[in-house]
């Protein structure tokens, strides 16, 4: 039988070994019961009940059990450990209501997975990860996000602790944009995946698991978006600038478009040489747009559409000047459209611009998820502001399920993270009155 | 419901749109008939019967069918083709038997899809692509293989012909290593994927789709490998040689060690400079196995097992020499061992062996696959062959599918592929004695 056993396919019985993952996604698991269709005339493509499975088969909606029934062969002593697979795959969740990049039923994320030889180490893992995570939200989709554990009630099943990083949208609900969780001995109790110390005694390994999807690209889309379309951050950005030629007599095309493609290898070298280790050494591209059956007012359109951070013009007086027009994205409009500039200076300019606007977008998107985030101090005011404007309220709360469930059940609003950097500040729970540690972030989420 | 469907999952009746398609793969789908699992107190975890889908999804056995499901949203117009799309995926195809790398239920491919405005671009590309796999087949995996059409009973459903390069492994049998099919209007009609030409009349469009999966690595361990272990050919190894000090004393560790740093560099620098297109651009990788707790004999035996092209041996004599030792690893024992070499022209003679390393094991395979060759002319010859010693049997055929199916009732060998390089030669078929316009090559296959 193990050899019918695919990656992306496990038998039922997998899942019921680790007791709260089995009660986390059962519920929207995609059960494969049979293995082959058959044409019934009258009835066409059918199901053949012949083919019924002994033991369904999940389609995978994460990999634990999977991978930790591979570490039971892989992990026999502590010299096999530290371990870790990270793969990008495929999963499945059953979604009743689906939102384009954001929820999916299937969706495509990176799974890693750790094997530690104690508990300290596996902790420490967990904790690096989610840094990692945040500086790729941070640093490079100027994406700010809270990081801190998730409660008990919103964590990952199976796991002892959550750590999240979590953004606010435009319209103010919170993403939860990538996770980190420290598994303890869970999965190696449920797979009986244990190694000898370095004594000599047999003992679980410690876990972690951790993961980011595309929901990212949601994430990305949401937070910088205007009314003209994508505005892309310049470090993740596959285009950084774009030329766009202008001309109208045919005598003047030839000369615009040579100075046009001169400008662009300029730009490319210039900035490539200032900026490539910000650029994580990735080239610099700047595309000149010379398609003939556009004109110009629809090209500043198009590349706004499509988020490229920079475009300049460059036509006949421009030339004339030696200078070109550079025009911001993170700024639409005029208010983005800088003096000229000459050609010399351009390059020089063209880096500190991607710097300029990288740093802006984090900051505006920073800005807006402060301006809405609000300490509130009672359960009248929190069910007021939750609805409008909504946004992020760091309220006190005592710290049980029972409260948590009935505020999200009362209001649709979750704790989206207990923060990491909250400030030192005793109170009562905004429901029970009952004491608390510090205040935590509730929010309705997507 | 079209949000839900997601991509490795697609309806039933997608795949009865394309006939061909429906009888090929109805056989061995895995069918996702319920979306959620429940527990049932003294039964455990169980399907839920609530959760019965209407219409049952299949795991995707190739993409044919959600592809051009897409593609119909994104053709329009002549100036949409052509269209290529290439992914990643992992697919599922229910198989009985087994075999690692080679046959398994769910397996990991490269899937290209194109859609074309004429036929002639179509079959111009699905010849290309053929070239890509053959090239990479020979001059990378040094695995020779046969080009060429599959017939009738052999080629892809819903194609209107499948190209395919085709490997013989060292046990003689048959290895389908990569193919490329022409589509013909198939799945446009099926999917009803028309295109405004530039006479503005709507047409279908043409398509061809091309996949070699991770059973390639199946294809390169049974090509090269010996009771030794994994052979790698050079282009496609990941490390290209490894370097085992070896000293007795203490005080001669430092500076063996020292020594062998020092080596790893100069090669790595040295090839790096005369085969860098040739290694496609990718770094050298020169190993120092500075392993204390295993002896040289050990981690001899260890990177042949692992396959590296170059072993390099350096203890205090060579030292004192300025020399080391080279050991090639497709010449394994002391065949394979070279005269010691000085330091100094190493690593001129390391990017001479691994070319020559490359080279030997491409021409080995083809030698073998060519004394495994036969041309047969009568139908017990066949039969008697075929058994013993089995391999490529070259044989006039009818060209009837009849034919090819008796042959392979009878004896389990198949059409591997009508060869594009074959003799001018007409004969008789080796069954029924009617005419045949060239040979084609019969095998037992996996």
């Amino acid at each position: 039988m193990s050899t019918l056993i695919s990656h992306s396919l496990f038998p039922k019985s997998f899942l019921a070994r680790e007791e709260e993952m089995a009660a986390g996604f059962a519920k929207e698991c995609a059960v494969v019961t049979h293995y082959r269709l058959k044409t019934v005339p009258g009835q066409g493509l059918v199901v053949d009940p012949d083919s019924k499975l002994e033991e369904e088969l999940v389609v995978r909606p994460t990999s634990e059990t999977i991978i930790w029934n591979t570490y039971r062969h892989w992990i026999q002593s502590y010299r096999d450990l530290p371990l870790l697979i990270n793969q990008w795959a495929n999963v499945v969740r059953w979604e009743m209501r689906t939102r384009l990049f954001l929820r999916t039923a299937e969706f495509l994320w990176q799974e890693g997975h750790t094997a530690h030889a104690t508990q300290k180490e596996a902790e420490e893992e967990a904790h690096r990860m989610l840094e990692v995570y945040r500086s790729f939200a941070e640093d490079w989709m100027a994406m700010p996000v809270l990081t801190g554990p998730k409660t008990e009630g919103q964590k990952f099943p199976g796991a002892i602790y959550t750590l999240c990083i979590e953004a606010m949208m435009q319209d103010r609900r919170a993403l939860q944009a990538g996770t980190s969780h420290f598994l303890g001995q869970n999965f190696a109790k449920a797979f009986d995946v244990k190694f000898q110390n370095q004594h000599g005694e047999l003992e679980y390994a410690w876990a972690t698991s951790w993961g980011v999807s595309t929901r990212l690209i949601g994430g990305l889309i949401m937070t910088h978006s205007d009314d003209q379309g994508l505005v892309l951050p310049p470090r993740v950005s596959p285009i950084h600038a774009v030329i766009v030629p202008i001309f109208k007599k045919p005598e003047e095309k030839e000369q615009v478009l040579a100075a046009a493609h001169r400008l662009a290898t300029a730009l490319k070298q210039g900035v490539e040489k200032q900026l490539h280790s910000w650029l994580n050494f990735e080239p610099v591209v700047v595309k000149v747009d010379d398609r003939e059956q556009y004109q110009p007012g629809f090209k500043f359109n198009e590349w706004e559409l499509r988020g490229v951070p920079i475009r300049i013009e460059l036509g006949p007086k421009d030339l004339a000047n030696e200078s070109c027009v550079l025009a911001r994205r993170d700024i639409p409009g005029k208010e983005g459209k800088e003096m000229g500039i000459s050609l010399s200076a351009a390059p020089a300019r063209m880096a500190e611009l991607l710097q300029e606007i990288q740093k802006n977008l984090f900051q505006r998107a920073k800005k807006f998820r402060d301006d809405n985030s609000y300490e509130v101090n009672s359960y009248d005011e929190f069910k007021e502001k939750i609805e409008n404007p909504g946004g992020f309220l760091w309220a006190h709360w005592d710290g049980t399920r029972e409260t948590e469930d009935r505020i999200a059940a009362e209001t649709k609003a979750t704790i989206r993270c207990v923060p990491f950097h909250r400030p030192d500040e005793k109170g009562k729970c905004i429901l029970t009155g009952r004491p608390s540690q510090g205040r935590v972030v509730f929010a309705k989420a997507y």
